[in-house]
């Protein structure tokens, strides 16, 4: 079949849900993690993103895009009122644990009491980890930067602590993920698991790259 | 082996290829799209971005981080300038050719002459898109977010129009990332394919998310 075209204005006139299938499935794969959290009362949190995204190395920033209107109210709140979050990353074996996270809970239930994940606490830092997540970040808030175009705000956050297994670390430096199990989210309910193709060479001007 | 800690200062003593590769890998899988654009002297570019996310359905918003100083000047420079651009996924055929176009060349080369990616004009929108590549958007400038911490910018866009196949699109909207061979990165050089796991059901409380 021919391609389609779909305009602004079509999107605009489209269903709800068709909408945000659509248009959460067209960036093309997102990363798939695991907010942890803790409210002033001490109530803890943990909640999933497909938004945490690289904004730098040194410092390591990374930002996650909330809306503070929705079910991540509870995340934002207790990170502008703590300054303090974990990133975990998510894996084949608790898709669904981590799914759940985003059903519409009160803010004095733990997502950990209703689901299989378990919290866990490292270094003293005062944010939960999920215990299972292969891959781990302490965060510290840096930054919230308002999207006036339509109130989403970014989460600016600096590594403080990076907890993962040596052995998925090559000697360069990069991470493998396919290993570690992480897995990719599409849309706002697939879940993936990536095969590596290739790792190419750094990229010159009048040279070919190659499979490194 | 037990986990391995990383902290803030270990990340700020590392050689710097080590804590770009490190740093890249630890958000997890990121989009791989490609953007085109074209300058006030009508030559035209292409160039690969991992950081393409999503902000917003309605209006359909997208996100991308640049670094003014680094070889995304150009593209920066050209969006700034014309208000126009074009986003179009990286699929498994094309993935040497988009890393490629990482390469540092100069303003007035255009990376479609040195690669076997063709440009294409759709509908008399102005900026190029990929040819080869499967899911395509036509992008308006909205706003640029300086990020004060360390000096990227937020660009963030509007999608003018959408072009896909009407075959991989599903009754509920959702956009089937695996058929149309889009491909993920991960770190700074790694390419891969993604396998769908599982759709799972919208998540309420004290429910048992199923695959749907």
């Amino acid at each position: 079949m021919s391609p389609l075209s779909i305009t602004a204005a079509d999107i605009e006139e489209m269903e709800h849900l068709y909408r945000i299938n659509l248009i959460n499935s067209i960036t093309g794969y997102k990363s798939a993690n695991l907010i942890g959290t803790k409210s002033k009362n001490g109530v803890s949190n943990v909640a999933v993103f497909s938004s945490v995204t690289h904004f730098g190395s040194n410092p390591a920033l990374i930002g996650v895009v909330m809306r503070p209107t929705t079910v991540a109210r509870n995340t934002y709140d207790n990170i502008i009122n703590t300054k303090y979050y974990t990133i975990n990353h998510i894996h084949q074996a608790i898709i669904e644990d981590a799914h759940h996270t985003s059903a519409k809970y009160p803010e004095n239930i733990s997502e950990f009491d209703k689901t299989d994940l378990e919290e866990e606490y490292i270094n003293n830092f005062e944010a939960p980890f999920v215990k299972q997540s292969v891959i781990k970040m302490a965060m510290e808030l840096v930054e919230t930067i308002p999207v006036k175009a339509n109130g989403t705000i970014l989460v600016l956050g600096r590594v403080l602590e990076l907890i993962l297994p040596p052995e998925i670390i090559a000697d360069d430096g990069f991470v493998d993920l396919n290993t570690a199990q992480t897995v990719a989210i599409s849309g706002l309910d697939a879940y993936h698991r990536p095969q590596q193709q290739a790792r190419l060479s750094y990229a010159r001007p009048d040279q070919k790259v190659t499979k490194i």
